[in-house]
Protein backbone atom coordinates (compact mmCIF):
# COMPACT_ATOMS: atom_id res chain seq x y z
CA UNK A 1 0.00 0.00 0.00
CA UNK A 2 2.73 2.50 0.60
CA UNK A 3 3.48 2.31 -3.28
CA UNK A 4 -0.26 3.22 -3.96
CA UNK A 5 1.01 7.16 -4.83
CA UNK A 6 2.63 5.66 -8.15
CA UNK A 7 -0.43 3.61 -8.72
CA UNK A 8 -2.74 4.91 -12.16
CA UNK A 9 -6.57 5.23 -12.06
CA UNK A 10 -6.91 2.97 -14.87
CA UNK A 11 -4.76 0.00 -12.55
CA UNK A 12 -7.13 1.38 -9.66
CA UNK A 13 -10.48 1.13 -11.47
CA UNK A 14 -9.67 -2.77 -12.47
CA UNK A 15 -9.26 -3.46 -8.61
CA UNK A 16 -13.21 -3.30 -8.16
CA UNK A 17 -13.19 -6.32 -11.05
CA UNK A 18 -10.16 -8.27 -9.21
CA UNK A 19 -12.75 -7.57 -6.16
CA UNK A 20 -15.86 -9.28 -7.93
CA UNK A 21 -14.11 -12.23 -9.60
CA UNK A 22 -11.87 -12.88 -6.58
CA UNK A 23 -15.61 -13.33 -4.62
CA UNK A 24 -17.14 -15.54 -7.36
CA UNK A 25 -14.16 -17.68 -6.53
CA UNK A 26 -14.56 -17.86 -2.94
CA UNK A 27 -18.16 -18.72 -3.36
CA UNK A 28 -16.85 -21.50 -5.61
CA UNK A 29 -14.72 -22.67 -2.93
CA UNK A 30 -11.71 -22.22 -5.29
CA UNK A 31 -8.67 -21.79 -2.59
CA UNK A 32 -5.71 -20.95 -4.88
CA UNK A 33 -5.45 -19.87 -8.17
CA UNK A 34 -2.00 -19.03 -10.39
CA UNK A 35 -1.39 -15.54 -12.84
CA UNK A 36 -2.33 -17.21 -15.40
CA UNK A 37 -6.25 -18.88 -14.39
CA UNK A 38 -7.10 -15.26 -13.24
CA UNK A 39 -5.74 -13.93 -16.16
CA UNK A 40 -7.94 -16.29 -18.31
CA UNK A 41 -11.16 -15.76 -16.23
CA UNK A 42 -10.81 -11.85 -15.96
CA UNK A 43 -9.82 -11.51 -19.97
CA UNK A 44 -6.76 -10.44 -18.82
CA UNK A 45 -3.26 -11.48 -19.41
CA UNK A 46 -1.24 -13.22 -16.62
CA UNK A 47 1.66 -10.36 -16.85
CA UNK A 48 -1.47 -7.55 -16.81
CA UNK A 49 -2.34 -9.39 -13.36
CA UNK A 50 0.99 -9.32 -11.87
CA UNK A 51 1.84 -6.15 -12.70
CA UNK A 52 -1.77 -4.72 -11.27
CA UNK A 53 -0.97 -6.65 -7.91
CA UNK A 54 2.31 -6.00 -7.44
CA UNK A 55 1.04 -2.42 -7.47
CA UNK A 56 -0.36 -3.28 -4.59
CA UNK A 57 2.43 -4.78 -2.59
CA UNK A 58 2.45 -8.32 -4.99
CA UNK A 59 0.66 -10.69 -2.71
CA UNK A 60 1.54 -14.40 -5.16
CA UNK A 61 3.86 -17.32 -3.93
CA UNK A 62 6.34 -17.89 -7.40
CA UNK A 63 4.69 -21.43 -8.04
CA UNK A 64 1.70 -21.57 -5.85
CA UNK A 65 -0.03 -18.55 -7.17
CA UNK A 66 -2.41 -16.27 -4.74
CA UNK A 67 -4.24 -17.41 -2.17
CA UNK A 68 -7.80 -16.73 -3.04
CA UNK A 69 -9.34 -15.88 0.15
CA UNK A 70 -6.26 -13.63 1.10
CA UNK A 71 -5.98 -11.93 -1.74
CA UNK A 72 -9.62 -11.09 -1.39
CA UNK A 73 -8.94 -9.60 1.53
CA UNK A 74 -6.48 -7.29 0.80
CA UNK A 75 -7.98 -6.56 -2.47
CA UNK A 76 -10.69 -4.99 0.20
CA UNK A 77 -8.44 -3.80 2.57
CA UNK A 78 -7.09 -1.76 -0.51
CA UNK A 79 -10.46 -0.45 -1.74
CA UNK A 80 -11.13 0.72 2.15
CA UNK A 81 -13.68 -2.09 2.34
CA UNK A 82 -12.44 -2.75 5.95
CA UNK A 83 -14.62 -0.15 7.00
CA UNK A 84 -18.22 0.50 6.63
CA UNK A 85 -19.77 3.83 4.51
CA UNK A 86 -23.15 5.79 5.87
CA UNK A 87 -25.47 6.54 2.85
CA UNK A 88 -27.90 9.36 2.33
CA UNK A 89 -29.51 8.98 -1.62
CA UNK A 90 -30.64 12.32 -2.80
CA UNK A 91 -33.68 11.83 -5.46
CA UNK A 92 -35.80 9.42 -4.07
CA UNK A 93 -37.58 8.35 -7.57
CA UNK A 94 -37.18 4.87 -9.48
CA UNK A 95 -33.27 5.31 -9.43
CA UNK A 96 -32.95 6.30 -5.96
CA UNK A 97 -35.43 3.52 -5.32
CA UNK A 98 -33.43 1.03 -6.90
CA UNK A 99 -30.34 2.00 -5.68
CA UNK A 100 -31.12 2.02 -1.91
CA UNK A 101 -32.93 -1.63 -2.74
CA UNK A 102 -29.23 -2.78 -4.35
CA UNK A 103 -28.50 -5.48 -1.24
CA UNK A 104 -25.29 -5.88 -2.66
CA UNK A 105 -24.59 -2.40 -1.32
CA UNK A 106 -25.71 -3.65 2.13
CA UNK A 107 -23.86 -6.73 2.39
CA UNK A 108 -20.49 -4.39 0.65
CA UNK A 109 -20.56 -1.77 3.58
CA UNK A 110 -22.82 0.75 2.28
CA UNK A 111 -25.80 1.62 4.49
CA UNK A 112 -28.19 3.47 3.27
CA UNK A 113 -29.45 5.35 5.93
CA UNK A 114 -32.12 7.86 4.71
CA UNK A 115 -33.83 9.65 1.85
CA UNK A 116 -34.09 12.98 0.40
CA UNK A 117 -37.02 14.21 -2.40
CA UNK A 118 -38.79 17.41 -2.87
CA UNK A 119 -41.57 15.86 -3.88
CA UNK A 120 -44.34 16.56 -1.18
CA UNK A 121 -45.78 12.62 -2.77
CA UNK A 122 -42.24 11.10 -1.96
CA UNK A 123 -41.19 13.06 1.59
CA UNK A 124 -42.81 10.83 4.69
CA UNK A 125 -42.32 7.57 3.02
CA UNK A 126 -40.62 4.97 3.72
CA UNK A 127 -39.14 2.85 1.73
CA UNK A 128 -37.53 -0.60 2.67
CA UNK A 129 -37.61 1.27 6.15
CA UNK A 130 -35.56 4.01 4.64
CA UNK A 131 -37.50 7.15 5.55
CA UNK A 132 -37.55 10.08 2.91
CA UNK A 133 -37.09 13.19 4.40
CA UNK A 134 -37.25 16.65 2.65
CA UNK A 135 -34.49 17.89 0.95
CA UNK A 136 -34.88 21.35 2.64
CA UNK A 137 -33.84 19.75 5.67
CA UNK A 138 -30.57 18.59 4.50
CA UNK A 139 -28.50 20.31 6.09
CA UNK A 140 -29.71 20.00 9.45
CA UNK A 141 -29.71 15.85 8.65
CA UNK A 142 -25.97 16.18 7.79
CA UNK A 143 -25.23 18.38 10.77
CA UNK A 144 -26.41 15.74 13.68
CA UNK A 145 -25.41 12.43 11.79
CA UNK A 146 -22.15 10.72 10.26
CA UNK A 147 -22.88 10.35 6.04
CA UNK A 148 -20.09 9.89 3.99
CA UNK A 149 -21.33 9.45 0.70
CA UNK A 150 -24.44 11.00 -1.30
CA UNK A 151 -26.16 9.38 -3.89
CA UNK A 152 -26.96 12.02 -6.31
CA UNK A 153 -30.11 10.85 -8.23
CA UNK A 154 -31.83 14.12 -9.69
CA UNK A 155 -32.28 15.27 -13.04
CA UNK A 156 -29.53 16.94 -14.60
CA UNK A 157 -31.15 21.02 -14.14
CA UNK A 158 -31.20 19.98 -9.79
CA UNK A 159 -27.98 18.71 -9.98
CA UNK A 160 -25.58 21.13 -9.03
CA UNK A 161 -27.41 22.83 -6.65
CA UNK A 162 -27.78 19.65 -4.82
CA UNK A 163 -24.09 19.59 -4.92
CA UNK A 164 -23.23 22.57 -3.56
CA UNK A 165 -25.28 22.29 -0.54
CA UNK A 166 -24.53 19.10 0.37
CA UNK A 167 -20.96 20.16 -0.23
CA UNK A 168 -21.17 23.72 1.81
CA UNK A 169 -22.07 21.46 4.95
CA UNK A 170 -18.51 20.07 4.61
CA UNK A 171 -20.04 16.98 6.29
CA UNK A 172 -19.87 14.53 3.44
CA UNK A 173 -16.41 12.70 1.75
CA UNK A 174 -17.96 11.60 -1.30
CA UNK A 175 -20.80 12.65 -4.02
CA UNK A 176 -21.73 9.48 -6.42
CA UNK A 177 -23.44 11.58 -9.43
CA UNK A 178 -26.21 9.91 -11.37
CA UNK A 179 -27.46 12.76 -13.11
CA UNK A 180 -26.55 12.96 -16.94
CA UNK A 181 -24.03 16.16 -15.83
CA UNK A 182 -20.96 16.71 -14.48
CA UNK A 183 -21.08 18.20 -11.37
CA UNK A 184 -18.27 20.47 -9.23
CA UNK A 185 -17.53 20.10 -5.82
CA UNK A 186 -14.97 22.14 -3.41
CA UNK A 187 -11.75 20.18 -2.74
CA UNK A 188 -11.51 17.33 -0.84
CA UNK A 189 -14.88 16.11 -1.37
CA UNK A 190 -14.57 12.72 -4.39
CA UNK A 191 -17.05 13.20 -7.28
CA UNK A 192 -17.88 10.26 -9.24
CA UNK A 193 -19.92 10.13 -12.22
CA UNK A 194 -22.25 7.47 -13.54
CA UNK A 195 -23.44 8.72 -16.89
CA UNK A 196 -25.24 5.46 -18.09
CA UNK A 197 -26.13 7.64 -21.08
CA UNK A 198 -22.36 7.77 -22.06
CA UNK A 199 -22.66 4.32 -21.99
CA UNK A 200 -25.75 3.68 -23.64
CA UNK A 201 -24.52 5.59 -26.68
CA UNK A 202 -21.49 3.28 -26.43
CA UNK A 203 -23.23 0.76 -27.40
CA UNK A 204 -24.79 2.24 -30.48
CA UNK A 205 -21.51 3.56 -31.62
CA UNK A 206 -19.91 -0.62 -31.23
CA UNK A 207 -23.61 -2.34 -33.13
CA UNK A 208 -22.37 0.30 -35.85
CA UNK A 209 -19.72 -1.20 -36.37
CA UNK B 1 -15.43 8.28 -40.38
CA UNK B 2 -13.06 5.82 -42.85
CA UNK B 3 -10.26 6.68 -40.05
CA UNK B 4 -12.29 4.92 -37.47
CA UNK B 5 -11.17 1.15 -37.77
CA UNK B 6 -7.64 2.60 -35.98
CA UNK B 7 -9.31 4.67 -33.26
CA UNK B 8 -9.19 3.70 -29.68
CA UNK B 9 -11.89 2.53 -27.75
CA UNK B 10 -10.31 4.89 -24.92
CA UNK B 11 -11.28 7.60 -27.91
CA UNK B 12 -14.57 6.34 -28.62
CA UNK B 13 -15.47 6.21 -24.72
CA UNK B 14 -15.08 10.31 -24.86
CA UNK B 15 -17.34 11.03 -27.54
CA UNK B 16 -20.67 10.06 -25.65
CA UNK B 17 -18.69 13.04 -23.50
CA UNK B 18 -18.51 15.53 -26.45
CA UNK B 19 -21.84 14.67 -27.35
CA UNK B 20 -23.46 16.02 -23.79
CA UNK B 21 -21.08 19.04 -23.91
CA UNK B 22 -22.37 20.01 -27.72
CA UNK B 23 -26.17 19.67 -26.58
CA UNK B 24 -25.53 21.99 -23.14
CA UNK B 25 -23.50 24.81 -25.57
CA UNK B 26 -26.55 24.26 -28.19
CA UNK B 27 -29.06 25.03 -25.41
CA UNK B 28 -27.10 27.87 -24.60
CA UNK B 29 -27.13 29.08 -27.92
CA UNK B 30 -23.38 29.12 -28.08
CA UNK B 31 -22.60 28.57 -31.91
CA UNK B 32 -19.05 28.60 -32.61
CA UNK B 33 -16.47 27.27 -29.94
CA UNK B 34 -12.37 27.36 -30.14
CA UNK B 35 -10.66 23.90 -29.09
CA UNK B 36 -9.25 25.51 -26.18
CA UNK B 37 -12.59 27.04 -24.91
CA UNK B 38 -14.02 23.26 -25.63
CA UNK B 39 -11.00 21.97 -23.77
CA UNK B 40 -11.89 24.11 -20.68
CA UNK B 41 -15.42 23.34 -20.08
CA UNK B 42 -14.97 19.64 -20.77
CA UNK B 43 -11.37 19.07 -18.69
CA UNK B 44 -9.23 18.24 -21.62
CA UNK B 45 -6.64 19.82 -23.46
CA UNK B 46 -7.03 21.91 -26.48
CA UNK B 47 -4.63 19.38 -28.12
CA UNK B 48 -6.56 16.16 -27.01
CA UNK B 49 -9.81 17.58 -27.96
CA UNK B 50 -7.95 18.52 -31.61
CA UNK B 51 -6.61 15.07 -31.36
CA UNK B 52 -9.99 13.34 -30.51
CA UNK B 53 -11.74 14.85 -33.43
CA UNK B 54 -9.55 14.79 -35.68
CA UNK B 55 -9.59 10.75 -35.52
CA UNK B 56 -13.03 11.26 -36.79
CA UNK B 57 -12.24 13.36 -39.94
CA UNK B 58 -11.33 17.06 -38.23
CA UNK B 59 -14.28 19.34 -38.26
CA UNK B 60 -12.61 22.56 -37.08
CA UNK B 61 -11.88 25.32 -39.12
CA UNK B 62 -8.39 27.26 -38.15
CA UNK B 63 -8.81 30.74 -36.85
CA UNK B 64 -12.81 29.92 -36.46
CA UNK B 65 -13.16 26.97 -34.31
CA UNK B 66 -16.04 24.44 -34.14
CA UNK B 67 -19.73 25.48 -35.53
CA UNK B 68 -21.65 23.76 -32.28
CA UNK B 69 -24.51 22.11 -34.04
CA UNK B 70 -22.57 20.73 -36.84
CA UNK B 71 -20.23 19.38 -34.94
CA UNK B 72 -23.05 17.79 -32.45
CA UNK B 73 -24.78 16.81 -35.37
CA UNK B 74 -21.48 14.76 -36.87
CA UNK B 75 -20.70 13.65 -33.46
CA UNK B 76 -24.15 12.21 -33.11
CA UNK B 77 -23.42 10.59 -36.57
CA UNK B 78 -20.43 8.90 -35.75
CA UNK B 79 -22.13 7.60 -32.66
CA UNK B 80 -25.00 6.18 -35.06
CA UNK B 81 -27.74 8.16 -33.37
CA UNK B 82 -28.81 9.34 -36.78
CA UNK B 83 -30.86 6.31 -36.39
CA UNK B 84 -33.53 5.60 -33.68
CA UNK B 85 -32.90 1.60 -31.62
CA UNK B 86 -35.76 -0.40 -30.59
CA UNK B 87 -35.29 -1.81 -26.61
CA UNK B 88 -36.83 -4.29 -24.67
CA UNK B 89 -35.52 -3.97 -20.59
CA UNK B 90 -35.81 -7.54 -19.34
CA UNK B 91 -35.86 -7.49 -15.56
CA UNK B 92 -38.78 -4.78 -14.48
CA UNK B 93 -37.97 -4.26 -10.83
CA UNK B 94 -36.55 -0.68 -9.86
CA UNK B 95 -33.99 -0.23 -12.16
CA UNK B 96 -35.87 -1.76 -14.99
CA UNK B 97 -38.47 1.15 -14.34
CA UNK B 98 -35.60 3.30 -13.76
CA UNK B 99 -34.55 3.08 -16.75
CA UNK B 100 -38.02 3.21 -18.81
CA UNK B 101 -38.63 6.05 -17.28
CA UNK B 102 -35.53 8.28 -18.70
CA UNK B 103 -36.95 10.40 -20.76
CA UNK B 104 -33.29 11.19 -22.01
CA UNK B 105 -33.03 7.75 -23.68
CA UNK B 106 -36.01 8.33 -25.45
CA UNK B 107 -35.28 12.03 -26.82
CA UNK B 108 -31.79 10.35 -27.71
CA UNK B 109 -33.30 8.07 -30.24
CA UNK B 110 -33.66 4.56 -28.08
CA UNK B 111 -36.93 3.74 -27.69
CA UNK B 112 -38.21 1.13 -24.94
CA UNK B 113 -41.28 -1.15 -26.43
CA UNK B 114 -41.73 -3.90 -23.62
CA UNK B 115 -40.48 -5.10 -20.46
CA UNK B 116 -39.80 -8.36 -19.35
CA UNK B 117 -40.51 -10.69 -15.84
CA UNK B 118 -40.34 -13.94 -14.30
CA UNK B 119 -42.29 -11.95 -11.57
CA UNK B 120 -46.00 -12.81 -11.63
CA UNK B 121 -47.00 -9.68 -10.14
CA UNK B 122 -45.38 -7.62 -12.60
CA UNK B 123 -46.47 -9.57 -15.78
CA UNK B 124 -49.29 -7.75 -17.13
CA UNK B 125 -48.50 -4.34 -15.81
CA UNK B 126 -48.16 -2.02 -17.64
CA UNK B 127 -45.16 0.81 -16.48
CA UNK B 128 -45.25 4.40 -18.32
CA UNK B 129 -47.35 2.50 -21.42
CA UNK B 130 -45.02 -0.30 -21.44
CA UNK B 131 -46.47 -3.33 -20.92
CA UNK B 132 -44.73 -6.21 -18.93
CA UNK B 133 -44.64 -9.63 -20.93
CA UNK B 134 -43.45 -12.96 -19.09
CA UNK B 135 -40.28 -13.61 -19.94
CA UNK B 136 -40.96 -17.22 -21.30
CA UNK B 137 -42.45 -15.37 -24.02
CA UNK B 138 -39.31 -13.47 -24.46
CA UNK B 139 -38.64 -15.44 -27.93
CA UNK B 140 -41.51 -15.56 -29.51
CA UNK B 141 -41.46 -11.54 -29.22
CA UNK B 142 -37.95 -11.21 -30.71
CA UNK B 143 -39.49 -13.25 -33.81
CA UNK B 144 -42.37 -10.75 -33.78
CA UNK B 145 -40.89 -7.42 -33.24
CA UNK B 146 -37.82 -5.78 -34.43
CA UNK B 147 -35.33 -5.15 -31.66
CA UNK B 148 -32.03 -3.82 -31.19
CA UNK B 149 -30.76 -3.48 -27.57
CA UNK B 150 -31.94 -5.85 -25.09
CA UNK B 151 -31.00 -3.65 -21.64
CA UNK B 152 -30.45 -6.49 -18.76
CA UNK B 153 -31.54 -5.60 -15.58
CA UNK B 154 -31.91 -9.05 -13.52
CA UNK B 155 -29.84 -10.51 -10.57
CA UNK B 156 -26.54 -11.43 -11.07
CA UNK B 157 -27.97 -15.21 -10.65
CA UNK B 158 -30.27 -14.82 -13.65
CA UNK B 159 -28.02 -12.71 -16.22
CA UNK B 160 -25.82 -15.29 -17.81
CA UNK B 161 -29.26 -17.63 -18.23
CA UNK B 162 -31.18 -14.14 -19.61
CA UNK B 163 -28.38 -13.25 -22.17
CA UNK B 164 -28.19 -16.88 -23.55
CA UNK B 165 -31.59 -17.03 -24.05
CA UNK B 166 -31.75 -13.55 -26.27
CA UNK B 167 -28.91 -14.58 -27.90
CA UNK B 168 -29.73 -17.66 -28.85
CA UNK B 169 -32.67 -16.12 -31.17
CA UNK B 170 -29.90 -13.94 -33.12
CA UNK B 171 -32.65 -11.54 -32.79
CA UNK B 172 -31.05 -8.40 -31.13
CA UNK B 173 -27.60 -6.68 -31.91
CA UNK B 174 -26.39 -5.93 -28.02
CA UNK B 175 -27.20 -6.07 -24.65
CA UNK B 176 -26.85 -3.50 -22.35
CA UNK B 177 -26.23 -5.34 -18.50
CA UNK B 178 -26.75 -4.12 -15.16
CA UNK B 179 -26.53 -7.25 -13.76
CA UNK B 180 -23.18 -7.45 -11.10
CA UNK B 181 -21.34 -10.46 -13.78
CA UNK B 182 -19.87 -10.38 -16.59
CA UNK B 183 -22.23 -12.28 -19.48
CA UNK B 184 -20.90 -13.84 -22.41
CA UNK B 185 -22.16 -14.21 -25.84
CA UNK B 186 -21.62 -14.99 -28.88
CA UNK B 187 -19.61 -13.07 -31.46
CA UNK B 188 -21.13 -10.16 -33.23
CA UNK B 189 -23.77 -9.47 -30.08
CA UNK B 190 -22.10 -6.23 -28.63
CA UNK B 191 -22.38 -6.66 -24.42
CA UNK B 192 -21.80 -3.13 -22.41
CA UNK B 193 -21.57 -3.56 -18.79
CA UNK B 194 -22.64 -1.50 -16.39
CA UNK B 195 -21.22 -2.36 -13.04
CA UNK B 196 -22.48 -0.09 -10.49
CA UNK B 197 -21.00 -2.06 -7.27
CA UNK B 198 -17.51 -1.45 -9.39
CA UNK B 199 -18.13 2.84 -9.72
CA UNK B 200 -18.93 2.97 -5.99
CA UNK B 201 -15.68 1.07 -4.83
CA UNK B 202 -13.77 3.60 -6.71
CA UNK B 203 -15.56 5.99 -4.47
CA UNK B 204 -14.94 4.18 -1.22
CA UNK B 205 -11.24 3.94 -2.44
CA UNK B 206 -10.82 7.39 -3.58
CA UNK B 207 -12.25 8.76 -0.15
CA UNK B 208 -9.63 6.90 1.61
CA UNK B 209 -6.54 8.90 0.04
Amino acid sequence: MEKKDKVSMAAIRRLPKYYRYLKDLIDRDVEKISSKELGDIMGFTASQIRQDLNNFGGFGQQGYGYNVKELYGEVGKILGLDKSYEVVIIGAGNLGQALSNYTNFEKTGFNCKAMFDVNPRLVGMTIRDIKVYDFDDIEGYLETHDVDIAFVCTNKESAQDVASRISNTCKISAIWNFAPTDIVTPEGIVVENVHLIDSLLTVAYRIKD
